[in-house]
């Protein structure tokens, strides 16, 4: 394995870990020793990457949006529902994605650490794609781009939050399927309504057809990245 | 002071400092000494209310709901809109409701402290509300109100969560203005939607009828409670 591949492999295995252990114990008790036996990574590897618990926090951070990644759709809002659905289907099997998202939503992470910024990234991602949508004739008149969508992250936000406090996140999907089934009738013009695709197990389906996708288009790796 | 209201003021003063203190660092970080200083009551008189720390965030929770109160309205999809606003305005000032709201939030709060109990006894609540309005033809048919209600009860603890993090909740009275403009075309009957106050300030307002309100009623005490 050439020397550069393998410390982008060493780097990933560092990051999956500190997902990992802020995800099941929050920033605050959160230590480097515990990221270190996690990752089965030396001190000095870990440190060359990242040199304290705050820029691990950043860089956790910093993977959040990546896991929206989704095949682009003839109708643009279509694509935006799914990714709301694969970020949802993802939380549940990736503990890189549920530490960030923790990072991102818990109080306890301190002001050295920009919690604010994945909300930020979010919303300009999708503030772009509705923009698209709204040139393409997807939207009501009535629709404001930066308005729906900080709402949209801050409604994904608490449905996933109230899913994780209740079920563990077993039913994301089925909230994620009512979230759109209220908000689509008011920004959607209506001929669009019943072609766009918002039930329960949209997530499913999207990554079995992203990773047919990502094979044609030779992505296997950054898919696999994201998917694992 | 007869010793029964001596005992409520005291048990009053613990919550209200105990919310503080578990809005300012959180559950894990929290410590029983820090809730006596800012409380300046006694170790007997804490322990004699609150046993351990866990009853002591367990009585911080339940105190969560009663903030939503306001005045009845004609209409009851005003007064669950009214709801919404107060609460959201009742959050910039009151630091027990926001040390309520960060252990419901956080995933630091333990499993030993039911943290899901607050969205259940706001979910019952609005639904027995919105049960109402349906009954009075205030909603369309599609409407299902424990659905719609849990929506509301995550969206709006996400769309407080964003503006916490990026405004220190400064613009919470816009952001529930455009979480409301997107949810109730898709719940009101059309004709309703024009009487509809869901603009930002709402809260405010309702506030100060509340305190009218409350003194017409005898209710000073509570109100006061409530809006301090």
């Amino acid at each position: 394995m050439a020397k550069q591949e393998r410390a982008i492999r060493t780097r990933r295995a560092i990051l999956e870990a500190a997902g990992a252990v802020f995800d099941e114990h929050g920033y605050t008790s959160t230590t480097i020793a515990m990221v270190l036996e996690r990752a089965e990574v030396t001190k000095g590897a870990l440190y060359f990457h990242f040199p304290s618990k705050v820029s691990l926090a950043q860089a956790v951070l910093d993977e959040q949006v990546p896991f929206g990644a989704v095949p682009p759709q003839p109708c643009k809002l279509q694509e935006i529902v799914d990714m709301t659905f694969v970020v949802g289907q993802r939380l549940l099997g990736n503990a890189l994605l549920r530490g960030s998202v923790r990072l991102a939503v818990d109080q306890e992470t301190p002001a050295g650490v920009d919690h604010g910024e994945p909300f930020l990234q979010w919303a300009r991602r999708l503030t772009t794609l509705l923009e698209v949508a709204r040139d393409r004739g997807e939207l009501l008149p009535t629709v404001k781009p930066p308005e729906t969508v900080e709402l949209l992250v801050g409604a994904f936000t608490g449905v996933q939050l109230m899913s994780r406090a209740l079920t563990g996140r077993a039913d994301l999907g089925d909230r994620l399927a009512v979230l759109w089934a209220h908000i689509l009738p008011s920004i959607a013009v209506p001929g669009l309504l019943p072609a766009l695709d918002a039930r329960a197990d949209r997530g499913l389906r999207v990554l079995a057809s992203s990773r047919e996708w990502a094979q044609e288009h030779g992505e296997e790796h950054a898919e696999e990245r994201a998917a694992s």
